[in-house]
């Protein structure tokens, strides 16, 4: 009892409780929709109903317990600490369908593939995808599109108003949001960016569909698409299917890789604004620049036709960038300097307030102006110079922030090269796998490139890369913060 | 006539004139000190005289048309412009004795080597060192002297004062420097640092002299360490020597990799602020840290004795954090989880203040501090939490300024990376080149390993490498500022 007292002194638990056991509870009605695929395709339902019901029913006595008890106090401690616990939690319970299908017997591997899914990475262990039924195939699709969901809220909610690494920058931004009166206007903010989100993805299953793609195909790729995830339903990803698809998941790609903000503005005809965005614009400039690029070297070195180098080019491009991490091409074979500009983009990342991971595009931007900048003040030390972005002068606090996150995040990719050599990777692979997990892309380069997979990585190795995917989609502070002393201080 | 007043306007070029021909003759002195070494061995005294009459007239000239003009008005442009051009200048002119003797032929290879020397980098173009005449060696080993000096006057004179990368943290542990009246100080804190350099540069010589090298070899490889450069007159550089000779030089890249101003504390007897001082501890604890898991690793795996395992390990950490290159191991061959922490190392660099190159420990120590104090900020956004060093506050610019430094420094290295791919080499020599010249460092890792060379490079790789040796050796402001227009308006 003792013990007991000194935990809840330190955190309600019962709030974290009544949480977990809440979402957990969805989950498995999320789970529940995976049976429509089953029965369609005759496949057992027998390992969703178990994972389903231990879900429920966990979460059921969950939130019982945490209901009984007081959990209105809610304060920093608990936001933090049930943001990170989410994704664990969700990852444990979402493994079950692997497991019980016997599609990932061991639980390393089902929780790699589940928290690659849910921290919507795409990093898979299957060596032979298309030999797992189609109903755990759904929910694997499935686990990134609810991945996607829980990044909108948490970028939405929760990393503007924690100021990590700048993204407060989101909320000047944002449609209808007042400093004086925020609760109501999250909820509203949150639900537009679910709908547009919910929208985009049954336009992207309606025309796929139209394709080659069936339903299935379609939905699951749909899924995979707009929370930039990567898992696919084929062996060789995207490279199988028609040029017509490919562009489908082009455009969604991109879409799902720009801020949701600017969809709103879309929406409601405020196309100047989408315009102006200099993320946005940045954002193009990146794809069209290395795409061209890498065009331009396939089409004289390769000698591959026009179409299909462009094809190739653009799709790797958006898709690593976005951090989606399909696939249509093994740019790993391309020479050398066509994919270390590819392997450059795995360190930039998608925009601000979209559904994909890294470092963000609007970081990288405040960093450089920055870094200009920084030659003007060391020649004028006394002139304060800000850095300006969108016609606003961006506060010293603000890129220092920035700059700390990026200064963390390549610390923490060196640990990740440095970890995944001691377990006895080589130099190529160790790069690929610490960057594709941290900046949630999928594909990395070496060993773990666009047409390999995660399966030979050493068990510890898959716990590491699982806990880099969890760092690099919650914006590292999310998660580091709760390992540090002074969170837990009174 | 107009274009010439153009630029006088814009940069008093007379004083720059004067400089570069005053430093031009000092130049042609120090190339006639190879004389010595020609006469001693029978070697023809032609090269170095033809390169020292060029240098001392070009000087003689330049000096005699400056001084004619005004040459008073000296300021901040003609400052910097007066820091890079001596070392591209110096390095033009160096690079004859290799010309006329046919050492190096061409002028591409010349350039880059004398570069690599003045920069105390220790990356050659040379395939058979030993084939190449002792005065030439002798030459070649003096660039890196003679660099290091250069860098001594920049640390203590322009660095700390132009506040680049929080190099004005130095002042404040600088001896005898008030703000008050800092120019007759700062002469006097240079001549006691080139007093000790030389003094330890003496004592190496004796050392390595009363061990199994002779005179020529013991100057050369003196020379060599105490500027952390790395050339040897040895095709196997010091894998050649006996253990006697290679703890000598250990010893000595520890000492050249250290603050100069502990050495003088340590002169005077001060040995609390040596012990006390926190980058200084850093230093030693990570060579220690490093050098007993490569030494475990190398018992453990490659079976090797106790005593070579550690003296190559300790040999190999000392030679890349100090940037020095010597090399007595050839790591590359070592597994990849071994070479990898010596990768890391590159990265890290020596102390502020010492003849060492890279990013410098005192910047990783700020930088570590602040991120982890940047996790109690984001716990306590209202609290003011400054980073603390030697028991003081460090201002929140110093810190700034430090992470912008480090940004710049990564953004030039994945550039370096990027060229050197774009030029054809493959991903871990392209990071290797890119890394061991930005850092100054030498050997690298894949194609530009320890005990592999440059030659085989591209000359456009030649030019781009030596640019960013001549970056990393001037932290990085001192010369991107001239490409500033900031910097050149009115």
């Amino acid at each position: 009892m003792m013990k007991k007292q000194g935990i809840t002194k330190l955190l309600n638990v019962w709030i974290l409780m009544k949480v977990m056991g809440i979402l957990l509870v969805i989950l498995s009605g999320f789970m529940l929709t995976s049976l429509i695929v089953a029965f369609y395709y005759h496949e057992s339902a027998l390992p969703i109903v178990y994972s389903a019901i231990i879900t429920a029913i966990t979460g059921g006595v969950l939130a019982f317990i945490g209901n009984r008890h007081n959990n209105k106090n809610i304060g920093k401690r608990e936001g933090y600490t049930i943001v990170t616990l989410t994704w664990v939690i969700i990852s444990v319970f979402g493994s079950l369908p692997f497991m019980f299908s016997g599609a990932i017997p061991g639980f390393t591997n089902a929780f790699f593939e589940t928290m690659s899914g849910f921290t919507t990475t795409g990093s898979s262990v299957l060596t032979d995808i298309e030999s797992v039924a189609k109903n755990i195939l759904y929910w694997r699709a499935m686990t990134h599109w609810i991945g996607g969901m829980g990044i909108i809220v948490l970028t939405v909610a929760v990393l503007p108003f924690l100021g990590i690494g700048g993204m407060q920058l989101l909320i000047a931004e944002m449609p209808g949001i007042a400093p004086d009166k925020l609760h109501p206007r999250i909820t509203a903010t949150a639900k537009r960016f679910w709908g547009i989100y919910l929208i985009l993805t049954l336009v992207e299953i309606l025309l796929l569909w139209a394709g080659e793609m069936n339903l299935f195909d379609s939905v699951c790729h749909a899924f995979a698409t707009m929370a930039t995830g990567g898992f696919s339903t084929k062996n060789d990803s995207i490279a199988g299917f028609m040029p017509y698809s490919q562009y489908v998941i082009i455009v969604f790609m991109i879409l799902a890789g720009t801020n949701f903000t600017l969809h709103y503005f879309t929406l409601h005809g405020q196309f100047k604004k989408v315009i102006k965005n200099e993320e946005f614009r940045t954002y193009l400039v990146i794809i069209l620049v290395i795409t061209l690029a890498l065009t331009f070297g396939l089409i004289t070195i390769r000698h591959s036709g026009i179409e299909s180098a462009f094809r190739d080019s653009l799709f790797t491009v958006v898709s690593i960038l976005t951090t989606t991490g399909f696939v249509t091409a093994d740019y790993i074979l391309w020479p050398v300097f066509l994919w270390i500009l590819i392997a450059a983009l795995m360190f930039i990342g998608g925009s601000a307030g979209s559904t994909g991971g890294g470092v963000k595009i609007i970081r990288h931007l405040l960093l450089l102006k920055n870094s200009w900048i920084e030659l003007k003040r060391t020649i004028h030390p006394a002139a304060i110079i800000p850095v300006k972005y969108g016609g606003k002068s961006i506060g010293q606090q603000v890129i220092f922030n920035v700059m700390a996150f990026f200064l963390i995040y390549i610390l923490i990719f060196s640990f990740g090269v440095i970890i995944m050599a001691l377990l006895g990777l080589d130099f190529e692979t160790s790069v690929g796998a610490s960057i594709a997990s941290l900046g949630n892309i999928g594909p990395g380069i070496g060993g773990v490139g666009p047409v390999e997979n995660y399966a030979f990585i050493p068990p510890p190795g898959k716990w590491i890369l699982s806990f880099l995917m969890l760092l690099g989609r919650l914006e590292l502070f999310t998660v580091l913060i709760i390992f540090s002393p002074a969170f837990w201080k009174k």
